[in-house]
């Protein structure tokens, strides 16, 4: 991603060479944002090429936390930090206008959306209000350059399910971006067992939450099937 | 708060003289962290007292997201800072062993927990990791100094309902808190209308969530009269 000429070229390389289905990105490039101008060309193409990003939070502990510190402590930087990280690069990447220019670019975010469903009222009525917390123009002038509200856009991101067992978080997170938005993901094998514990933990609470069959079934297979492309392999046909 | 033997005068002032009913804290003094050594009388007081702290997340626009940049944009400080804030906050606060010296204290989190809810999982089998991460011994040590798992400490928090509609936010933290600690609130006037609007939302999300009519007494007014002592206002006798 330092050199997004490169990347362009790495893209059509996995794509075409090795048969990906997709490729990821991490939510900063040694501290620059995703919507810097240089990288508007490895979302066109991936907008072109019709296959998803996925957006992965990368933040360390040197990030700190309060101003008086030097560094993050009780790995707070991770529990709290790569989801903020997320959603701040979900916020960057709505407001430079990514979606306007392409409306049908699939950005799967790591745990389903990271603080976006919980914050749907901030937001909503929050965002709306854009440019009367501060007197930045650039804040003042960014809900004019969009032609919909900030959580239409927001609604617009795809999340997967790695959520670690949060049945009530996965409820959240399908009443926000709705079903054909959900993919099934565990974090396997980030748990303590090393494997095992994260997807016995997952599908448990996909079975616990409150889902249909038919939303539930898009989500462990459909949604997947229908973005990577997946025709012809197993029983889609 | 910058001066904590003034604050603790001032908290007596406020109870005996005024009649307050608890105490608002920021989350962070002048860029200092809440579980630094000289606010744990703070906390003491208000556990003697037995009334509530509300917590309340402070940040400003100078804290940048990425490390490449001088400030945050499009009010992300504010839409997830904020609850970023509070959650550091959480997590200071529980890992620096309040809780075991206070197990009754109750702190009543602004935006019914923040992060913690949906980021339950992040917050149990990912903290109950802690040490693994990184070499920092502090780290290393702080589960050791603990008597329970992270998690079990954070359902020790309060959180109010002041998620301006989100009603599936509002069942997640239900789902995590519990009905005995979650206490209704707004955060009006600051919604687009200027008052109306965040009540309006906020009832209409109390009723639409999940919950029984037992537990809706509670987080509209029981846990109210319970935490801030109410006998004798109105129909509590």
């Amino acid at each position: 991603m330092n050199n997004p000429d490169a990347a362009l070229r790495e893209i059509d390389r996995a794509i075409d060479d090795l048969g990906a289905t997709g490729v990821q990105m991490y939510t900063n490039v040694a501290g620059r944002p995703l919507d810097a101008p240089e990288y508007r060309p490895l979302f066109a193409r991936m907008a072109e090429r019709r296959l998803p990003i996925w957006l992965h939070p990368a933040r360390p502990p040197s990030f700190a936390d309060y101003a008086g510190e030097p560094r993050s402590k009780f790995d707070i930087w991770w529990a709290f930090g790569w989801p903020y990280e997320t959603s701040a690069t979900m916020a960057r990447l709505v407001f430079s206008g990514l979606f306007d220019r392409h409306p049908d670019l699939a950005i799967i975010t790591h745990h389903m959306g990271a603080m976006i469903p919980f914050c749907a009222g901030r937001v909503g009525g929050g965002l709306d209000q854009l440019g009367s917390r501060t007197d930045d123009p650039d804040d003042m002038a960014a809900l004019g350059r969009l032609r919909k509200r900030p959580i239409d856009y927001f609604k617009m991101f795809y999340g997967d399910t790695a959520l670690f067992g949060a049945w009530h978080a996965m409820e959240s997170g399908l009443a926000f971006f709705g079903a054909d938005r959900i993919l099934f993901g565990t974090d396997m094998p980030f748990d303590p067992e090393k494997g095992n514990g994260f997807i016995r933990d997952t599908i448990e609470a996909m079975q616990k939450m409150r889902a249909t069959d038919d939303e539930r079934a898009k989500i462990y297979e459909g949604n997947a099937r229908r973005l990577l492309r997946l025709q012809g392999f197993g029983r889609a046909s």
